[in-house]
């Protein structure tokens, strides 16, 4: 039980390639029967946002980074080749076309594949997130409990 | 030889900077006898291409792709300070300057090293990247592969 | 004594927010007792420079660097949400009121749980950046340092 191997991955950029790539790998070593999880602090909460509206009280703050933070995978930009808003787009219809996961299929097969989800409480706090806006059945933690995680992986990434 | 220690890079960054910091950490590590192997997914792809115009038949959605992402590396840009393209320039010269080693010769002497080029097949599906349009003798696989080698790696970085 | 864990950290990014997800790792990481490196290179030695401006003699290409780059954490843009220098303004506000420590603090608090803060000669090089400018009682160190640490390494992060 001890050998089993663990992939630890921080998601802290907020793109939508870069979170494909991480959840990717992740999919992959959990299919390697790693144990994988995937903590997401900063920018990379919004992987984990539900799409839909939450209605929760919020300061003047927390609002206005509510508003301008995407809302959910399908409102992520890319690192490179953004094109005001196209590239997205293009990559979408070429990961369909080539029939590639799109990162809400990817997120799903992850929690099938119990890759631990979790969502960094302090950025959660700082950029005015609350649980009922995050997906259902992740999990709440700070960085002592990824560094216990990650002091023990075989593969670290820091996406 | 199973004591080898191993490095593993995803390069999946399409920025000459840090491209650079890859192939200066794989020739490095290579010098310390590490076998090394840099991955190269999603725009960290754009290192392998070759300078000249490929011929190869691609859809409208490859040619356009192919058309915007920077065909080898002296035409990527840089993460910070790009400048409305001087910033590349800059560094290339002071680089010269100071005897740093430009990243074709970094990708070179990385080969001359065995430094194993790998470039992430799903991507360049994605892409419209075709074998022709890489450098020669750089291998071909998929992130089972990565995996794999990143499993028992030493150092493994996502840059 | 060789059973002490160890961190190290590459902090290649000079976005405030990404410099202080390293600085939160580390001190997480140290205060678990790990031995603790981050090693500053390109733009991540900008984390480390003095506020104030420091004469030192450079040629005309070495001063634009200087003047172009952030002097000090402070200056510091975010990789996301910038909005025309109003961002980092937005998030140090936010950090305030939930008392999370600022990336000074951050860096202060590193030093004193004897966190080694490696600046990179190499990139001090290209970017024309001498020791006066930087932090006192940092570390200088190349390539082969970093992969000498790294190694050993049980949390491994390219940031």
């Amino acid at each position: 039980m001890s050998e089993q191997k663990k992939t630890n991955i921080v998601l802290f950029s907020g793109d939508y390639d870069k979170a494909m790539a991480a959840y990717i790998i992740a999919n992959g070593a959990a299919a390697y029967d790693h144990e994988v999880t995937i903590f997401h602090t900063f920018w990379g909460l919004n992987a984990l946002r539900k799409d839909e509206d939450i209605k929760v009280k919020k300061n003047f703050m927390e609002k206005m980074f509510g508003k301008m933070m995407p809302r959910g995978v399908n409102k992520m930009g890319l690192s490179k080749m953004q094109f005001a808003g196209f590239g997205p787009k293009m990559i979408k219809d070429v990961m369909k076309k080539h029939n590639v996961m799109p990162l809400p299929v990817l997120i799903e097969m992850a929690q099938e594949q119990d890759v631990n989800l979790v969502a960094c409480t302090m950025t959660m706090d700082l950029l005015g997130l609350q649980k009922e806006e995050l997906l259902d059945e992740i999990e709440y933690a700070g960085v002592a409990a990824y560094l216990g995680e990650a002091e023990d992986g075989n593969v670290n990434l820091f996406i």
